[in-house]
């Protein structure tokens, strides 16, 4: 198209580029006059992207530490504490020599090639768009947020042990081949149109089924459904629970907007922003409806319910932060609310031992906020959603039924009666949370 | 201009724009051979500069909640934890159903219109130059921030749904009207060249003020005024209250750095990396000096005080922290360590009960900082500065005054003395903050 | 080189130089194809990494508090609370008076001339590449990381305002001279290539070699070796350690991240990835090897030294996080995790006390790591590592010898025995970290 040979050497290789990528770009887009990003910035937005909201997701593992450390009774909040650090770094681990590599197939690559020498290639940067390592970091900070939540709902008699060893294969295998059917380009994408924009269902309900089953196979805590009743086993440290939603509730801003997996547009940029204005204000309506409900219902409001209620509107609108206006946001947020407060009981009639709420906020929050996408995401269908939570829900179930039982009936996950009496810190410890605080 | 039109075809539109624009920025700036950025990147730098600072005020929020969980006696730890996440949310609610609107006047969009559908409207994404969502979450933390301050103060004694209708209030009406008057481009900004950068006198002699009206109206707690001495009531988990400090000193990274409102020039970077330095350098002062004046005056080190140093040095480099050389910053967060110290014992004269020294710290320190912004910015005047601070002032307390009347002979806003001695855990939730650690 | 003039109008001066940039760039890259980011967006790419980075460097602060706080006894735990807010501000003073300019070399403007208008200069921005003062606050955040590690180890029994004196040299003196000699270009670097990427040597084995001179001029705590045994003094608050040591973690995606300096560029985004990843496996893995070797030494998993393998993997990547594949990655944090659990009895046989065990995490790893760097750093060598990490730990272990011992002879640094057993709050604060909570 150049044939002036004497602008040739101003105009290099690289402002050309500029100007056709730039007349493309003002070919598509409806206001001609943008100027678009460079190539490299682009590519910088968006690794940049994945690095800043890796880094609150992984954040996150603290928050489900506290939360779980709060909620449990001061004799097992040692080891509540041991199990979530000791969960992302398992999950660190799998993901390196498993899970990534599931996620996104086998073919690209080859297993054993990739993961030998490195979990991300970045060898053609440009094709993604960002750089492959962060995007291996986001995707291993979210296998690890699925693990967390297992831990609370088993807290207080699941031996340390075997309860690693599920969340190895937890993070390893079960989340990444599911994962792999949506975000890896799989069937449910492909056939069904599911969509699961952040993982409410891919992640949240993941973990929850994962923590159903485990809770089935693994009993009550002894004592908690004693006598015909359910007895309060109240959580040790309050202000630690609430320390844990909130900074839960900062990952999530990098969960849901780091889920654009792009910044380097305007859309782009316009959509992480709705992303994190939707997830703020479901998880504001989940918060006030668990209060409006505790106190309509018990004439007190329930703070660990209230809790519940913010993480409750967060997994509702993981499904889709981006397409609902506000009033849908806060919408899907209440009904996030009013499940995490109704469940619990429903929960305890079935003699289901959730220490923490983990199921009704992670699991059933994560069903209702993927079952009503389509009413804000067109592309979406009633039936594929619920074909993606189905399928999912049964895979993940019934795998996690299956290697609960098998670790039941051959390494045990139960500790024993008096162990449980004493508590686990003491047990698989050998030391105490608050060593100097009598426990009352 | 351009005749040539074999080279029309090469030089795209995109590429014409950017070379004048280009040509624009050139003529501005005294180093014409800086390329700017792209028109993209710019939107995206700014849009990133809200939602990066903006999470991080977000997790101020959780900074609040430790310092006033770590301050008050443990019998009432949960319950200030609950009044935290539930100012956070129905500041949330309120600024997307009045606040935001009011800020930025009606007549933009008008009231109803925008609220229905959006808060935020991203229909013309180049005039403003960021998304416009990023700058209502970049608001809305904002707002919740100034809600924050007033729970510290009224702790241990106020009842919780009283104190929620006056959160909002504060957030739906109070808050947005003042800074509709500067921020929103009213008469403060335009009549009498008032400059608060970032919110000393906007934000947190707002929360102060408001604090300040419902403690006189709310009274002291029982038996601290009691024979004619302060008797110490000293917070129940000093950990957590510094931990909450050096998360709300995190936060305000976000909070004085994002309201330069840009980032995608030389001149925007160069200003927010100075605004860090100068932001971390007052509240490093007002920490020393707050150990010094401490120990000097009491001969032991008050961690509380030191904590609180932190915070006024932070709120009185707030009003302006991008044009004093690092001095002056250092000056600044001086004068609000010299606050903190002084003030509490003048309050606790007056028979004013402010549980975590809210009111010396974001109020005394935010009139301080406000009035010395002149010092450094030449544009601002003495004159000016009193004009701000006097007319936020008089409506803020004044509003306020009459809301928590309003409140008091109507629902009452004070428990009653029995339930204040039992804690409002107790009494309003029904459960404890840390109910097996039996209190001494 | 242009000649045609009708074109130079519309190639205004900016278009021009963005060809040529373009240009050069092009001939530099393998892939001539990739569009280079605009100067300015390089500029402001660089300046958001080191204040993003920065940020969370800031707040591990918050960390080192949180994780003393928890593992000193609860009688000491507002002191070591108010010694980390302190260690802080007091870095941050003597970086702005002196720390600064003695890292980059007194000859660049001048030792007064700088530090008393700004401790940054960005009169020429394009220089340097990013905003003089985001280099500055990073910096800064680094220094008080060094100081950080100091403070746990001496916890207990040292006076507060000596060890604060210290502290000043520590961070005013010691530690900025000692990273001239690297990265203020001097001898080390030019001279031996030592490698030292992100601190493993400059930043925490300096800490740690202050610490472990501190720890031998002040001696252990009383009881601590009495009869002949070590006497285990477990930490108050294992649920706040925790979450310390995840705070730390989150940090260090900062800390190494934001140590690639530049972000601007396809190959610095990439690197800045890599860079997390590899700081996170390191982690992982020595999480995972604490875990593994408590149990199989001692039968049980011991949390305080699985906390511990998080820090000696992090601290073990840190002097070369980029190079390393995965592998080698969890291999180094491996090395990390033996060392903090074999180190400890190690130096309970020396009867070094150690409080929260600073002296194998930081030092001890941090030599690991920086003489591992050959492995896959092929400019550096094995014996340029061993000069670096010996000159430096002569240095710092020596002048902090020297600084010790002038402070034990003149002000003394020791409580005294009846007030050590009191506990430090009540003596140097009067006041207690948790004054509800009876002391079993």
């Amino acid at each position: 198209m150049i044939k002036n040979n004497r602008w040739a050497a101003a105009l290099a290789a690289g402002a050309i580029a500029a100007a056709l990528a730039a007349g493309q770009a003002a070919a598509q887009e409806a206001a001609p006059e943008i100027q678009p990003a460079s190539e490299t910035a682009r590519f910088a937005f968006n690794t940049l992207l994945f690095l800043v909201a890796g880094m609150v997701v992984m954040f996150m593992a603290a928050g489900f530490c506290m939360l779980e450390a709060g909620l449990v009774r001061s004799k097992n909040a040692a080891t509540i504490c041991l199990k979530n650090i000791a969960i992302y770094s398992v999950a660190g681990i799998m993901v390196w020599l498993l899970g990534y590599n599931l996620i996104y197939g086998v073919e690209e690559g080859g297993l054993l090639g990739r993961f030998a020498v490195w979990g991300a290639d970045d060898s053609n940067p440009m094709e993604a768009g960002y750089a492959a390592s962060s995007d291996w970091y986001f995707q291993m900070v979210f296998v690890a947020t699925a693990a967390s939540i297992v831990s609370g709902t088993l807290a207080e008699r699941i031996k340390l042990w075997p309860f690693l060893i599920f969340v190895a294969v937890l993070t390893g295998i079960i989340y990444p081949i599911q994962a792999s059917w949506e975000w890896g380009g799989g069937f449910l994408d492909a056939r069904f149109g599911f969509a699961d924009f952040a993982g409410s269902t891919l992640v949240h309900s993941t973990g929850g089924w994962a923590a159903l089953a485990g809770a089935i196979v693994l009993g009550s805590r002894t004592g908690k459904y004693e006598g015909g009743r359910v007895n309060a086993m109240p959580g040790s440290n309050l202000p630690l629970a609430t320390l844990g939603t909130f900074i839960l509730w900062l990952g999530w801003f990098g969960f849901n907007g780091g889920s654009q997996l792009a910044f380097g547009t305007i859309d782009d940029a316009i959509s992480v922003a709705k992303i994190f204005v939707n997830t703020n204000m479901a998880a504001c309506a989940g918060v006030v409806t668990a209060m409006a409900l505790t106190q309509f219902i018990y004439k007190k409001v329930d703070l660990t319910v209230v809790l519940n209620g913010a993480i409750g509107g967060l997994v509702s609108i993981t499904a889709e932060p981006l397409a609902p206006a506000i009033w849908l946001a806060v919408l899907i947020g209440f009904g996030g609310g009013v499940i995490v407060t109704v469940a619990v009981p429903v929960l305890d009639r079935l003699k289901i031992d959730d220490v923490v709420g983990a199921i009704p906020a992670h699991l059933l929050c994560g069903i209702w906020g993927t079952l009503v996408v389509p009413l804000s995401n067109k592309d979406a269908s009633f039936l594929g959603q619920f074909v993606g939570v189905a399928m999912i829900g049964a895979f993940v179930f019934g795998l996690s039924l299956l290697v609960w039982f098998a670790l039941k009936y051959s390494v045990g996950v139960r500790v024993k009666p008096d162990h449980e009496l004493a508590g686990l810190d003491q047990v698989e410890l050998g030391l105490e949370a608050y060593p100097e605080f009598p426990r009352g």
